[in-house]
């Protein structure tokens, strides 16, 4: 269905209109917040979010295993670990065991292009601080030096990016048990030797290193972004880093910042907003709803089925956001094969549907309830109308698009 | 579409009319083959097959594991063992890790049952000799002395029958690499010492234990039926045994018995014949196309999906056929999302259509190619139409039937 | 000192005068017990016992570690798992640690060769059941299937006897967790299972294949003899074994054997007799008193030294005694620096002293007190006096011995 | 035998005299060289090294393994990880085996407080940079994150302590495969990132958290002092840390250090001079001459004996020095019964003989060889004259001690 419109130009130019003026940003936020978000985001709509990681070993309860077992003091987690491993075993000794002897990133990146995702954010480092490349900052806790032996963010890097796919990573500021980070929370943040020492060499190696088009950033909110340095390293990464034009970033840079300052908006996990938000929005969401890391006994009905996703899907891209899709490989380095049901099945909806998709824009109006939900979006003078149930009737109303005389209606 | 019929009592005879004379079974195929197939194995027509064992530990390539990397010497198992484990490690050594830790018998129950199977069929031994209950003719090569230090079989067992299933057994007679056997072997099955001291003691022990309604043996191939003593034990089975009543077995009881002797016939692996059969057979087949045991690194397009099993399924019961649908647990005692996912939708397409399956017999005629391919099954006096793909079109034929006045059409 | 003496040469009759008569021995005690012991018994004296298997993996507490454990559920031992190992691990799961990675049985065999011992004697099965050769009556469970990967019986005797010492083998005839032996148990021991299928099978295949010189029976208390069908094997290893020449037994072969039926007398483990016996007896002694397998955890204080060892061999050795002093390697297949050192100790002792120990039979007088306490051995006209404590004084005297005119002594 | 004397005052007052002036050191070699060793140091002369870390655990080849393996590439280490372990089997995969199950601080400190032993100085972290305490700044490479999980060096340190004995601690400067350490390597030690963030900030908190009576420096010679700051941390060490007044500290501070700066001399290795030096020296000195880690493989022939150790410390003590010996415990946290039967051997030496060791000074002349070799030691007025080797003769001689009216010779 085409419906005739023009309204459209302006609403690009606030997204992209300033970029590479070729100004330098300052560090603050209302400077850093000016700054436009790399049109190829906007475009991309869908991506890849791979939690990989220590915690893909256990692979029981969530990829906050060593939080809820040692910080929180979860029975179900002390529990597991008292019935399957003897006393004094500790999360370090899970590292041997991530061994990622399956892991082909070209059979991986493979699924994900199917997938018909246009990015892949994988993170570099969770909570837990292991680093899945060989960090000089964080040795003998890393995937090079542990392990896999292996520098995973390098290699499925490299594999997605022989795809033209954009390639992202996750990056967590603090680390449940670093004592580094502890020493300086115990100061109430006064003291700063984790970031000095740590969390920022670390980030700065990594986007020179790795050159990543997207920095998703989490684990800040314990701090204000005054402790991080985050309007420091952001001018940096949009001044003078080697992805300075290209690279885009969440809004999770401290206490506060989320929904508020930064790149795009993330605000809370799988959060949803109500109405068309006025800032680039991404949802991130996970197949298995438990959690964003493996788990080994996860069961079908925990898990999200296509038809959920791909409206789930529909209904952030009619909302003007962008969405990111969470799969947790294993410890061998497999997408599980339900994992990659959902995503070849998204890829084959994609490649049917994906022109009201890919690169649209929210139309005058996201969503309407006639005969059957229907989400709108739009392309330029298109207005595309979808709807993921079954209309069962013969004839199928549509209330808001305004036909006139040149209105092509495609089916 | 029902349609009046009046020839199938004969059929019906012919299976079971000869059962619970009393008369005794002699120790020769003659009076063993003579004996009736107990009634309820024909009206269950679908069961679910279960491989599990210390193959599914390294899970890799196949069940076959430990003979494609000792006994063949396959190159691709000899080099992921060079890649990945010590050298001397041996296949003994996976034992330990055989851990299920996760196994709940009734979450695996609550799947085969959500699946529409009538049946359940576990490894209790498979070639590699490993028991999965503490037989005493095993000892420290079994699930109790080793790995997960529990009786598996009991434990399916109690929860398949608290739901009513019928629970079988899978037992291999031969064991590629137990001394014994080999010694037996070398002497062209002149010494028998495997069979008395090792693998009847335990059969017999076995049925006793566990009451089994169905003995699915296998591993039978390399010795005469005389070596095995099958005779003895069928006679012994039909007449002795706690299970004499209930239990069925199928045809592979020595070199040159499948297909011919025996109970049902399932003849080679995988095996469907092109016509009607004038015995009761059983198709096994396996989810994944690859392994009958769990492989750690299977992909999607190794597995078969919804539509073709239910289509193989539809296409065995027209044929008189029983379908036994093979899914491997994790060593973790997990059965995979993706296994999970085809049983469930296996039980949904029943719950809708297991009218025209359970307790059907194949129809005059099996399947036609009109509109559409159509299967035919029937049950007293009515005939089922079974179809599997979108006709298309406004109107759909179908050949063979013949109306009367009386024939009523549901659809 | 040597004294002329006459009386010897009965007493040597008495040992050896009936040997290769080419009689044959009949099952029973009256004729087996007849049976003269093979010479070279009762000259080599000191022999060194080896006990190694799966219990050198835990290495703690003794070898009867599994007994200790999972039979008297002694609290040590449950505490040490408890707080070292994983709930479930179980006693199987030992197997793949017993790497033997060092074991050279070059290495090992000099270093018993330079003890002075003429006799090794291993442990091929201890009541675990493991055997340390390829049992096919113990598949995956013993030292070629499991753990060392490795025929140590094979491997260690081909070192022995290179060096011209005599291999003996320590075999138990139960096992403590054999289901067919604990089934026998429960019978009252009136079947026999275990020993048909396993215990016989294996002992005959045993001394077929390794043909020891030696078999230190155990582990046959529980039952009586009659069981075992001790006199069968006994017959059949006198009179048809390839070793029935030269093999030498001990006592243990049923409840209420030792001490009077069978080769030489060992009686109790580590039993001294008062005084002079009337049958060749062997003392064996262990350099760690509280252990015959490694203990992971010995203190010095725990271990016999040097002098102690020596006097406990001289005073066997004068009561017509051998002595067979035992140390454990450890699961990689070393034999203790301290052990080491005891044994070059004691072959130092006898390169000097060996010529009043070999060969000798016991004196008219085994000992007396004088000066300092002395041990008497003879060999033909010469009298050997043994003092392990320094005089301290300038004269020293000998009560027993009477001196003629042609009296030589030698100091 | 005693022989009056009077010029010892002097060469005391060389060593004490200026001590606990008060006056302030500064960070250059002039002063901190100029500050008097505590007394305490000279007087005990005999000391226990203790080497204990992950290498422990391959405990094969030496302490050095990691280096030999991954960085000098030497083939017998290579060889012993291509047959035991796993392809990318890593050196981080030894650190869950390092158990220290059986570690009891009591019965070590026993073992070592037996050897007559006045202090002991602990491997606090060895070239491979695992610490053997919390290090916060060695985040999941020490004994408390890893292995043990336990704080070994105060474990250790509170038993030492009770029993009296002084302790100290070992610190290796530089980390072999440090990548912070190799960055500053190779921009030829002109970035000094290392030191600032790891190697410092970690020895401050080590000596404020350990009180550490000595610090055995090491590690220090690919860098000049320079880049390590030496002087400055040695000045704040005797200036104004915990341990101001009691601390001693050997000489291996930076390229070309030793032998020259610092507090006592090691110079190299189990150096030894060949008279009398005139600065205080220690000569540190292994049980196992061949590692100073636990070799699970070691030959008594590889062990120094009790004689060779006593002679050894009586040489050095004779010219003044220290006499460190080296045993290095077992990944099970106990000191092999080989090393213990040494160390109570040198104590049952030094019960007899200590007065001749324990707080003496040299004499005028250190050796001399008359009838036997003859060593030399002295307090105030007393000369002892030490011999390791039985005279065999009735009269002995001393050539250099002058009699007169009043000497009295004891024996």
């Amino acid at each position: 269905m085409q419906v005739t419109r023009g309204q459209i130009s302006l609403f690009l130019c606030l997204l992209s209109c300033a970029s590479s003026l070729g100004t330098r940003y300052t560090p603050d936020w209302a400077s850093l917040d000016a700054r436009p978000i790399p049109e190829w985001y906007d475009e991309v709509k869908f991506g890849i979010f791979v939690h990989w990681g220590v915690f893909s070993v256990p692979a029981f309860g969530s990829e906050w295993f060593w939080w809820y077992w040692k910080g929180a003091q979860n029975p179900n987690y002390i529990q597991f670990m008292t019935k399957n491993y003897p006393p004094g075993f500790s999360y370090t000794d899970f590292a041997p065991e991530f061994h990622a002897q399956f892991f082909d990133p070209d059979e991986m990146a493979d699924i994900f292009e199917a997938s018909g995702a246009k990015y892949v954010v994988l993170t570099n480092k969770h909570h837990e601080g292991f680093t899945n490349w060989g960090s000089p900052y964080s040795w003998n806790w890393n995937s090079v030096d542990n392990g896999p032996h292996r520098d995973l963010v390098a290699d499925l890097g490299a594999a997605i990016r022989k795809r033209s796919l954009h390639y992202g990573l996750y990056n967590s500021l603090y680390e449940w048990f670093n004592p580094i980070y502890l020493s300086d929370k115990q100061s109430g943040f006064k003291t700063r030797d984790y970031v000095e020492k740590k969390a920022m060499p670390e980030l700065y190696e990594l986007v020179n290193r790795y050159k990543p088009d997207l920095i998703w950033s989490d684990g800040d909110w314990e701090a204000p972004d005054t402790y991080w340095n985050s309007t420091g390293f952001l001018a940096w990464l949009y001044n003078d880093s080697p992805v300075k034009d290209v690279v885009v970033t969440n809004d999770r840079w401290g206490l506060g910042c989320y929904c508020k300052h930064g790149g795009y908006y993330n605000c809370a996990d799988k959060f949803t907003p109500g109405k068309l938000p006025d800032h680039k929005w991404e949802k991130c969401q996970s197949v298995d709803t438990i959690s964003w890391g493996y788990r080994r006994n996860m069961k079908l009905s925990e898990l999200m089925d296509l038809p959920s996703i791909i409206k789930d899907m529909v209904y952030v891209v009619a909302l003007g956001g962008n969405y990111l899709l969470n799969v947790g490989p294993t410890s061998d380095g497999m997408i599980a094969p339900v994992f990659e049901e959902r995503l070849r099945g998204i890829g084959a909806w994609l490649k049917v549907n994906g022109e009201a998709i890919y690169a649209t824009k929210p139309w005058r109006v996201q969503a309407e309830n006639a005969t059957v939900p229907v989400w709108y979006t739009s392309k330029s003078s298109t207005v595309y109308a979808i709807f993921t149930s079954n209309p069962m009737q013969n004839s199928f109303k549509l209330l808001t698009p305004k036909t006139s005389y040149n209105t092509v209606v495609n089916i």
